[in-house]
């Protein structure tokens, strides 16, 4: 999983009948110094109550489906977990 | 997923059977201020009736193939929505 | 999917049982200006009839082997279809 | 597979019911040499009894999944072994 | 696929038990000019005899797994090939 800070959200009317209700929320990869890597921000499906702001744990790929309600969805991100303490004692940390 | 603009349409006569009829769309990766990203312009199936010019939404992976008419179609790329808006009020947004 | 340019064949004696009678391709991807891309040339499973030279579409991931006869082949690229023409009337195109 | 150190962990209450009890830690991807590579840390689930500072290989993708107790679980990375020792005899190693 | 050296080889005794048995080979993807790619070193489960110094097709991805005697173990990397030849004649070839 990675680590992205919400920037911000996304409305789309047309879309895939399956992501009728999704929240799309749109997340920045961050490093673990919340600095933004070189990343692009990527739009995830959120199912754990986040908000612009915060600090989250998101996954790429077929199984962010599995985070969603219809895991028939066509969705590659989903917000899995918001982060309450990132703790790095160790080398780059 | 990722934000894209459609650039452009590819026409392939030999391709795989499960892709006759689907809709093949070129799009650019972008950022959340409309840039061209470093990505190449990729295919994608469209099955949101989306055209050249517009800002999509675009899932990668074999979960495309779930938003194609035949899932068993090799797809790894398609468009599953048509951005209305995105707001990014926090951030690099 | 991407855009690619056939440039080679690869010969392998030795290789997974499921892959026997497999026509392997050295693939170039390229932009939509068939300029090499930074990404190296792959190895493709090739089930529609390109040739070197010619200029396909190919798809990476898991959902490469459905393009294979045999989808149980641990295939994770694959050229899908052969492009006759690639119109880009917008932005970078 | 690829090699990484284990740099630190992370708490998150709010989550995917499927992770709780998940052992989630911040791993640095290296290279053969030990140094750190480009790539961000990411966060990986163990099962293996990995700790900070250990050296362990992880997969990536859906597959992670599969190492985890849920293989519901919306895991796109996880620790399954650590190393004991990495002898590169040839070209850069 | 990818094109690979095989260069070395990694021990693990703690591991997901799936693993138990697996032979496990540091491999550096190269180019079709045998020169290493800017990625890092991964490391590839073998089923097809291949040994330090050969270069290897290798496959990436959850279909990784199905190269493997246990297609439910945690691997996302699989040497499925020894390269006899390479032949490109073509472009950068």
């Amino acid at each position: 999983m990675e680590i992205g800070i919400v920037v911000g959200t996304v409305t789309a009317t047309r879309k895939d009948e399956s992501l009728v209700g999704a929240k799309m929320l749109v997340t920045q990869p961050v490093g673990i110094d919340d600095q933004p890597s070189q990343a692009q921000p990527i739009i995830t499906v959120d199912t754990v109550g986040a908000g612009v702001g915060e600090k989250v744990i998101f996954v790429k790929g077929s199984i962010a489906s599995r985070a969603f309600d219809n895991d028939n969805a066509p969705v590659d991100a989903a917000i899995v977990g918001i982060i309450d303490m990132l703790e790095c004692d160790y080398g780059k940390g």
